[in-house]
């Protein structure tokens, strides 16, 4: 085994305190893995009510007061947020700093870390597979990554220690870590979790746009709430994704579209194999989720 | 108020025992609005199992002899197998039968009772907005139809008093009775539950065919999951609703591509304001379901 940095934290930054961050918070206290959590949000207020909530134990005015002397800065802030951020913390942090983020896409908040932190300073991507349609501090929920796949995304340059001290802290939080290349990742969450999200919209907007939508929404039931479920999710967390994995996100949605377009055929040729597509769907659906482990899989 | 005959039957046929037969028997059992329910399935020893479960008091080896004497008979099978349910239990109908379905579209099955009932018996489509993924007797569920939206499509010809008297048995049965016109039911079921099931299946099924499906599977998390959730439904029971409802859904089905290649559009271009679109959904979904009763929504 490599050396591995216990996943206990001195002081543990928080940036960007809505749903994923504060959980982070009320999660890292009840596993007893930071001494300090320091929490920083752009927006006026929140921090203090983190701090009212649990979710950290210094609320902090400025990003710099935040990252002062932390041993690892977290950043929760929507992804195209986290530009900025990156540029903002760069000054601030200390020489052996760990840095991560819980964002939705990884390979271009890879560029931009690589590009904005300075020398000596590791960061490391990180994706927790869980989330909610509620949002803002008042949602936090310590039990949020319970269980959940946590992606971390390395280079060939990260340090193994790093990589490790992450991971056990993942763990420590209830979480499976599976470490996974950037494009790998983004390539992947494009079709399980920003293409759902693209189809439910449209299904939304679609619906809703219909002249007989006063009707249609009295008969809609479990069908609908299900598959446009995640439309109630955050808008700008949405567009960032939109703008942050758009190449990944066109070829799922071609691949889907292609697919919708050969149900279209078969449906309006009257064709009963269409049956044979319904079948594939449901032999899918019933086997997921696998009982393999995460790290399996990824093999 | 117009007379009413009392939501109470004497003997009621149930032809279908599948989830949606079986937990119409259960709920009429439990309600006591039918003295006998005699139940037939095509499958052998569905009925017999139907009865062990309480469901149907009579298991029937016929479709005659489950008819034979029922002031009221209900069509439980799949849509497409109405047709030639409804020949059969033409000549062996009593001359005061009403006859009603709980099938997923109704204009077709309206044609075909039109064309194969003899005259004098009433005909008045149904169709119940509850349903699950599991099926069979077995998953048979006296509360599935509790509080769910029952629609009842009668013609200018329905005599009012059977109308009135399937109106109050769903009423009974704890559900909302709809009446709607048979069209613009298609139409809407078309598009709040055909379209979501055609979305959930070529999702399913474009995501499985992807090369990274092994890693995908392990990344998919709720967004996945609810939104393919209806895919793992009957795929017969989805073929019949593409086969009879094909217009409705045909059309439907457009309206989704077109909101689907403008989002593609705007993610293409790289637009920002492609957050107007998620925000439009996000505000749709989160005013769903309406808070006005059925009949309202419907005027």
């Amino acid at each position: 085994m490599e050396q591995m940095r216990p996943p206990h934290f001195a002081r543990v930054a928080l940036l960007g305190l809505g749903l994923m961050g504060a959980s982070l918070g009320l999660a890292l206290r009840e596993a007893g893995a930071a001494t300090e959590v320091a929490g920083y949000d752009a927006a006026p207020g929140v921090a203090v009510r983190a701090r009212e909530r649990g979710a950290i134990t210094v609320a902090c005015a400025s990003v710099a007061e935040a990252v002062r002397g932390a041993d690892l800065v977290v950043l929760a802030a929507p992804v195209l947020a986290l530009r900025s951020l990156l540029a903002d913390i760069a000054p601030h942090l200390g020489e052996r700093a760990l840095v991560t983020d819980v964002g939705s896409t990884k390979a271009q908040v890879r560029a931009w870390a690589a590009a904005l932190l300075p020398w000596g300073v590791t960061f490391v991507g990180g994706h927790p597979m869980a989330g909610a349609e509620r949002s803002g501090v008042e949602a936090a929920d310590p039990s949020l990554y319970h269980g959940c796949v946590w992606c971390l995304t390395p280079t060939a340059e990260t340090p193994p220690a790093a990589l490790a001290a992450l991971s056990s802290l993942v763990e420590r939080l209830g979480a499976h870590p599976l470490v996974v290349d950037a494009e790998a990742h983004d390539a992947a969450v494009a079709a399980i979790s920003h293409l759902p999200l693209v189809a439910a919209v449209a299904l939304t907007n679609a619906v809703a746009g219909r002249p007989d939508w006063a009707l249609a929404q009295h008969l809609a039931a479990g069908g609908f709430r299900d598959t446009t479920r995640v439309a109630a999710g955050n808008p700008r967390m949405a567009r960032d994704i939109c703008l942050t994995n758009t190449q990944p996100l066109l070829a799922a949605l071609d691949g889907y579209l292609a697919e919708l377009h050969a149900l279209r055929a078969a449906l309006a040729a009257g064709d009963p194999n269409i049956e044979a597509r319904f079948q594939m769907a449901q032999t899918t659906r019933t086997a997921w989720p696998p009982h393999t482990s995460p790290s399996e899989g990824a093999r």
